[in-house]
């Protein structure tokens, strides 16, 4: 049932997101089709549907969560654009398909990246349908802003490189990983719960803690995975991360330390969602799937 | 007098770019001396400059004029990163210093752009000094997102990967440079211009029919420098157009037809400001200094 609720979130964000990129045709349509091929080529949407399940927890219309929705998945789809480039992780396969670099060529990849991040703020300040409320908006851009700059998302992807075959202590994986992934992860939650104006500041706070949780248990599923899973099924090298001499979970805690820890982070999800009644069921479902989810 | 003026800003907004960028030993330090690198390593700082004036044009106080100024220019180093990139122009020098990527690596010149755009839109939404009005704030934000991305510069980029080595008609040429500089300047014409609330919509039109004018004069003496000027002035090897066989004013026009076209331009921008009295006249200084200005 919260299943089936996901699968509708993800068809609606797939809608939508195909709706607010520029058409293939548009002027200039290398750079159009670029950016629509790298969004639109596939992903689980957990950014978008966390946004739409936070939102739902507290009472915000889907319709007001389409422009967040969309904003947090931009700025993930050009940080992957980016991070495949040849000077970064160099990977020729992203969701089972081709990277950008790969059929656009690197000058328009990098350009593509560029202008969905702009695409992500543009979005925030100019969609029609969201909360109508401007002080909420730029509340809900300067958070966008810090997750995905250098203080959040771009700062652990340079925290990456910069420990790329280095020995990490536990603390600074898991710092890295605040930065790199559970930076967007949280704006993703916080602009689904800002998105219904009223939100009690004490549920936000809740709900961040849950994001917290859930963003750095998704990082160490993402480490599992890397280890236990397939090539078919990743979309990309199995064992990628072990070549490139990278860091992880595994490799610093085993594989059974790495899957106790996620879960221990479960629980202090579902522990920040106390105050909430049936309505953040989804939320708590979503928890336990990125700690087994098989892909 | 006006020189004088213009020197002011420039003064003032490199204070306030040092302001503005995260401190070098802030955690990740490489990244963030990276970005302070790109951006405090010198240039003319017309944008900032013209949000300055523009926004003096209406009245606007300096104070909530730093932050549309840092915002714009972030916008524009973080462009320069990118365009230097092996993968873009490949170039080795910027303001007569080596490029970022060439003293960061690529990778992290990569990042340290990405996370620039990012700051650019973090200011707009958090900057507490600026006009306090949240719907105009957001209002300038969506302006600067547009003007960055796909139809904006990022799109006069990828204009310009397309034309690099074919023939490009008067209107194709520009066709790409509205795009590529002059949307930038354009927004931030407007920005300083929305900084005071109360301006009159007759004006901002007015203001971004003068900058619309002096954005295409700015680029065709970019193209005319590239013929005439030398590589110590420049800061980047003189005739680099002509090497990688781009398209220029020159090229289409001759160098006397470039010029008149640029003076046309000129008359055109000083045209618009019609409405104004002396409070415009560095921005009529300005228009002069772009088409004759010696780098």
């Amino acid at each position: 049932m919260v299943a089936e609720l996901i699968k509708t979130y993800q068809a609606r964000v797939e809608l939508a997101l195909d709706q607010c990129l520029p058409v293939g045709d548009l002027h200039p349509g290398d750079l159009h089709q670029a950016m629509r091929y790298a969004v639109l080529g596939g992903g689980k949407r957990i950014r978008p549907v966390l946004v739409y399940l936070a939102g739902q927890a507290v009472g915000a219309l889907p319709e007001v969560l389409d422009g967040p929705a969309c904003a947090v998945e931009f700025i993930h789809a050009y940080s992957l654009i980016h991070d495949d480039l040849p000077a970064m992780d160099d990977d020729d396969l992203r969701h089972g398909q081709p990277t950008c670099h790969k059929t656009f060529g690197e000058a328009l990849a990098i350009l593509a990246g560029d202008a969905l991040q702009a695409l992500a703020f543009q979005t925030l300040g100019q969609d029609p349908a969201m909360t109508p409320d401007p002080a909420i908006r730029l509340r809900m851009l300067g958070i966008l802003a810090q997750a995905a700059g250098s203080r959040g998302m771009v700062g652990g992807q340079a925290i990456d490189l910069a420990a790329t075959g280095r020995e990490l202590s536990l603390a600074e994986l898991e710092n890295m990983h605040i930065h790199k992934t559970g930076a967007l992860i949280r704006a993703s939650v916080l602009l689904g719960a800002l998105s219904q104006p009223t939100t009690d500041p004490a549920l936000l706070e809740r709900l961040d803690r849950y994001a917290k949780c859930i963003g750095l248990a998704f990082q160490i599923r993402d480490d599992i995975l890397d280890v236990v899973g397939d090539t078919a099924t990743l979309g990309k090298p199995q064992g990628s991360d072990r070549v490139l001499n990278k860091p992880t979970y595994p490799a610093l805690l085993g594989l059974e330390g790495a899957r106790e820890h996620a879960q221990l982070l479960h629980q202090n999800a579902l522990a920040s969602l106390d105050a909430f009644g049936s309505e953040a069921d989804p939320l708590r479902w979503i928890a336990a799937y990125i700690v087994e989810r098989p892909s």
